[in-house]
C-alpha cells in the first residue's frame, strides 16, 4: 500500500493518536477507481466528499492539492483503487467540534479487489439500517452497522448481503447500491432515511433513467433481475437473492453497456 | 497527554494507518476517571468494555496486561481521566472483519475537565439519536450523531444537550445519561435501542433504586427534578432545560451522597 498522510497543508508520518477520525469515526471517504493513472470519476467523487464536509461542518483541505497528491500516487499510469479519507483532525477528549478544526486527510493506492464471482449469491442481512436522515447518503466513517452485516455475509458464505432498514425497506448491500428491474423499468433505493449515495448509483440513474423508489423483500424477490453496482467494481450481476434465483438478462448486459460509455475501466470489463 | 499505543502485545509508536478504528469507527472505548493514581470502577468499566466487545465480535487484549499499563499510567497518584480505547486492528479496505483481527490498544491520561457551572442548562438537541438496538448501549467508536448534537450545544451557548430517537423518546444528553425525578422516584431512559448505558448509569441505578422508563419531552419537562452522569464528572445538576426552569432540589443532593459512597471523587465534590 502507498500511502500519503496530511495535517492541513502538512505532510506527516502518521495519523496523530488524537485525530477525531480515529476517536469517533468524525470524517468522510472516498473509494475511487484507478485507470491507466487516472481517476476517471474524480469530479463525482470529490463533489460527494464536499455535500458531506457541508452537512457535518467538516473543513476540507484544498481541492488542487488533494488532486495533485492524489496524481502523485497513481503516476505509474497502472489501475488499481485510490482511497481518500478526510476526518475532523486533532481534537481534545469529547465530542464538541474544535473551532479551528484542521483536517487530517490520507491517500492510499491500493491495487484492484480479487475478483468476485461473475454473478454474486447475497444473503438477506439480519443487520438493519438505522433511520437517520442526519447522515443519510454520506459516505461517513461510522460503518459498525456495514461491518457487522459482512460478518454475517462472510459466516453464510455468501458473497454479499442486502440490509434492509429499521422498517423493512431494502436499502443497499453492504458496500454497493442496489438496482431492480420490474416491467422493463430500472429503479433504485431511496437513500434519504439511511444508506450511501453512491457515485456509481448516480451515474446509473441517469444512464439507466431509473426510478428511485421504495422496494420490500418481497420487490426485490419478485424483480425480474437484480444487480449491485459501486465505483471500484462497477455493475455486478446477481445470481440469487435468499432462495430467489435469476438467470442472466439481457437488461444487465445493456446496463453495463451503458456503464461502459461513462468509465474506460468498466468498458474493459463489458462481456 | 500521556499516551501508550498497542497493536496486540507490542508497544508501537503511532496507531497504523489502516487501523480499523479510523476507517470505520470499528472499536469501543471507555472514559474513566483517575483517583489519587487509581481507577476506582476499572472492573465496571471493563466489563461494558467485554460486553461491548461480545456483541461485535471485536479482539480484546489482554486484562491484566491492559490493566498494568494503566497503572503506570497514573503512577504519579493524581485525579484525572483515563481513556482506553480498542479498535479490531488493521484490516485491508473493505467492511469485512478480519479473521485474525490482532486489536490495537490506545490508553492515555488526561487532566480532570474544566468545571462545568454548578447547575447546567440543556439544550433540545434537533439531532436524532437513530434507533439501532445492535449497537445500543455499548460505547463504541460510531459517535457522529454526538458530534452533530454537540455542535448544536454550542451554536446557541448551551452546557449540554438532551437527544430523543427517531420516535422522539428522551434517551440521554451528548456524554452524560439522564435521571428525572417523579413523585419521589428517580427514573433513567431505557438504552436498549440506542444510547450508552453508562457506568454511573448503572451505579445509580441500583444505588437510587431508580425505574427504566420511556421519557417523553413533556415527561422531562414535568420533573420534579432532573440530573445528568457521567463516570468522569458524576452527577451534575440541571438548572434549565429549554424553557422549563429547575430550582435545587434536595432529591439531587442526596443522590449526590449516595454517588458519593460508591466513588471517592465524587465523595470530594460533594457540596
Amino acid at each position: 500500500m502507498n500511502v500519503r498522510i496530511f495535517a492541513g497543508d502538512r505532510r506527516v508520518d502518521a495519523v496523530p493518536v488524537d485525530d477525531r477520525g480515529l476517536a469517533y469515526g468524525d470524517g468522510l471517504f472516498e473509494t475511487m477507481r484507478v485507470h491507466r493513472g487516472d481517476v476517471p470519476w474524480w469530479e463525482a467523487h470529490w463533489s460527494r466528499l464536499a455535500l458531506g464536509a457541508r452537512r457535518l461542518g467538516l473543513p476540507l483541505p484544498d481541492a488542487a492539492r488533494v488532486r495533485a497528491e492524489a496524481a502523485a500516487l497513481c503516476v505509474d499510469g497502472g489501475d488499481g483503487v485510490l482511497k481518500l479519507q478526510v476526518t475532523r483532525g486533532s481534537g481534545g477528549r469529547g465530542y464538541a467540534p474544535p473551532g479551528q478544526a484542521e483536517p487530517t486527510w490520507i491517500l492510499s493506492r491500493h491495487p484492484l479487489p480479487a475478483l468476485l464471482p461473475a454473478s454474486l449469491r447475497l444473503h438477506w442481512c439480519d443487520t438493519r439500517l438505522a433511520i437517520q436522515p442526519a447522515l443519510a447518503g454520506l459516505k461517513h466513517c461510522n460503518r459498525l452497522e456495514q461491518v457487522l452485516a459482512r460478518g454475517e455475509c462472510q459466516a453464510v458464505g455468501a458473497d454479499e448481503g442486502l440490509m434492509r432498514d429499521a422498517d423493512g425497506h431494502v436499502v443497499s448491500a453492504t458496500s454497493a447500491n442496489l438496482f431492480v428491474l420490474h416491467g422493463g423499468s430500472w429503479a433504485t433505493p431511496s437513500v434519504d432515511r439511511c444508506g450511501v449515495a453512491g457515485v456509481c448509483r448516480a451515474h446509473l440513474l441517469r444512464a439507466l433513467d431509473a426510478r428511485v423508489v421504495v422496494l420490500s423483500q418481497a420487490d426485490v424477490e419478485g424483480a425480474d433481475a437484480v444487480f449491485l453496482c459501486n465505483a471500484v467494481r462497477g455493475i455486478l450481476a446477481v445470481a440469487r437473492v435468499g432462495v430467489r434465483a435469476f438467470e442472466p438478462h439481457p437488461a444487465v448486459a445493456e446496463a453495463r453497456r451503458a456503464l461502459a460509455r461513462l468509465h474506460p475501466a468498466f468498458a474493459m470489463e463489458t462481456p
